[in-house]
């Protein structure tokens, strides 16, 4: 059995930037990586808006980076995912991966959450080549270009209309034969000249050429009817799921599944266990706002470590007279 | 006067981080920069716990790559610093520094806190060299080193307990004869054996040579009588001041003068302005998490102003039919 006294469980930048601050303060550190190693941010091509960066750099240098400096200060790394953790008795917590045992004095979890994907040929292959998930980090990138969104509800509709800033045009896509977004949103949205929307209608296949997308194969869901549409963006808001399910019964969810986190301190509802990122944030969901709450989730996991740990050895002390 | 859809007053990292991301979202952004450009962590030389930079990078550096990458999406960088602010009208706001009126749709308000100065010789030259106002930022690179903490509250005890870690002794220098700090605090420092205390004393001068800290003159407050001691570290934790003042009487503040913020949307009690970083941050303090609180700041601020713009245009319109 592996003994530390922080694990971290995922590995985007909320994980990546805890485990700096954690091994820095010289707790052990194990970061367990989970499939997907640097998160959502690693399958982003080109990153531009994480501070200190102005020539841009692309998601997996970022998450290299981030992981190098972490490794620096002593974190190891664990190139596994969790099949099972116990936080019923309290701190030391126990957490099963494919290949070993880990017993962990404070949990950090930054297990993030994944946009739903749409599971059609050429989504994963071009994703960061014109496949994105976040109109906010690769909008820029389309200036004067014609890209699809697909989905009908607010995110859908927020994200198409921040990417009229860009576009040339936004043409949005939806499977029904009405939107699902707020009617002060659809408002907005259809007041918007550079926005179209094709109803009763899915994405079949995204198609490419040197790596880069060219267009999509539509399906008219009523007639099966196919159409080609050149476009050089398919931005997919069709929705999130936190990865929560291995905490099931054991950390306080709300309703949507995501972790239920105190902004105060970043405390979960199990005393020792901490979280930052997307698996608690479905607002900003930026790296730099991840990497902002994995550090203010270390520095209240350093604070709480350290002070468990200078209560110990004094119970069996006299009291210290006030200087 | 210059009109600008978003004001930034403050260059530190939740300013900068504000600016790359209202510019990158095609709003006129300029940035106030006020006297201490990049603000605190400018002034700190070495930085090696901001995630992405494995090898460390200088607090000046760090800022200027930020500024950078906000004036490459297209922000204005304004040397001046606010000598008044009207937001008692509401949207848009004005602004007047020393040399120009700015009139600004929505503010984003990063102007920070200092820390409390001794006011000694030396301090300013050594800050950065030996003088230092943060131990989680400072602390590591002091390993097997030996430190004095100034003070005797909370935070000076605290952070004096977090550099056991790394320092051969840590010596508290407090100017009565005895603590500010909680009982709970002081039993906590007073068993740790590498802590030291000495009383009714003051740091007259921090001395050094070729540009780092060697050792303090001390002065006894009740005999007067002067020591040196050869140190290699100076950290002074005698509070902070927020620099709240231009606001007085306009922005809900708390009993400490530090900006009343919504934690959700980081909005303020004026509606159009928002805030991030220590301006309302009391417990985390770091560059990083200062950039996470300025993006989300910039998030909000972006939607705020796209929102109120889109809603505008459509008072003449009619109601736009549901496909």
């Amino acid at each position: 059995m592996k003994k530390v006294r922080v694990a971290i469980i995922g590995s985007g930048p909320a994980g990546l930037t805890a485990a700096i601050y954690t091994a820095r303060a010289e707790l052990s550190t194990a970061v367990i990586t989970g499939p997907q190693f640097g998160g959502q941010i690693a399958t982003t091509h080109d990153v531009d808006n994480f501070p200190a960066f102005p020539d841009g750099i692309t998601g997996p240098e970022l998450t290299e980076r981030m992981k190098d400096q972490a490794e620096k200060f002593g974190a190891e790394f664990l190139w596994d995912s969790v099949t099972a953790i116990d936080l019923s008795k309290g701190s030391p917590f126990l957490i099963k991966t494919h290949s070993e045992e880990i017993s962990a004095d404070a949990v950090i979890v930054t297990i993030g959450a994944s946009p739903r994907h749409l599971n059609i040929p050429g989504e994963i292959e071009y994703t960061g080549r014109g496949v994105s998930y976040c109109a906010t980090c690769d909008g820029a990138f389309y200036r004067n270009k014609e890209v699809i969104v697909v989905g009908g509800g607010d995110s859908a509709l927020q994200e198409a209309i921040f990417l009229t800033k860009f576009a040339n045009t936004v043409t949005i896509i939806h499977r029904r034969d009405e939107l699902r977004a707020s009617v002060a949103l659809q408002t907005k949205a259809k007041a918007n000249p550079k926005i179209r929307f094709i109803f009763d209608t899915v994405v079949d296949e995204v198609k490419g050429e040197n790596g880069l997308t060219t267009g999509v194969t539509l399906r008219n869901v009523k007639t099966d009817a196919k159409t080609h549409m050149p476009v050089d963006g398919v931005f997919i808001f069709i929705g999130y799921d936190p990865n929560s399910a291995i905490f099931g019964g054991q950390l306080a969810l709300d309703d949507q599944g995501y972790l239920s986190v105190n902004a105060a301190d970043h405390s979960t509802s199990v005393e020792g266990v901490f979280a930052g990122g997307e698996i608690h944030d479905q607002t900003f969901r930026q790296a730099i706002t991840a990497s902002g709450q994995g550090c203010a989730a270390a520095l209240m996991t350093i604070k709480w470590v350290d002070d468990r740990e200078a209560l110990q050895p004094l119970d069996d002390m006299q009291p210290v007279a006030q200087a």
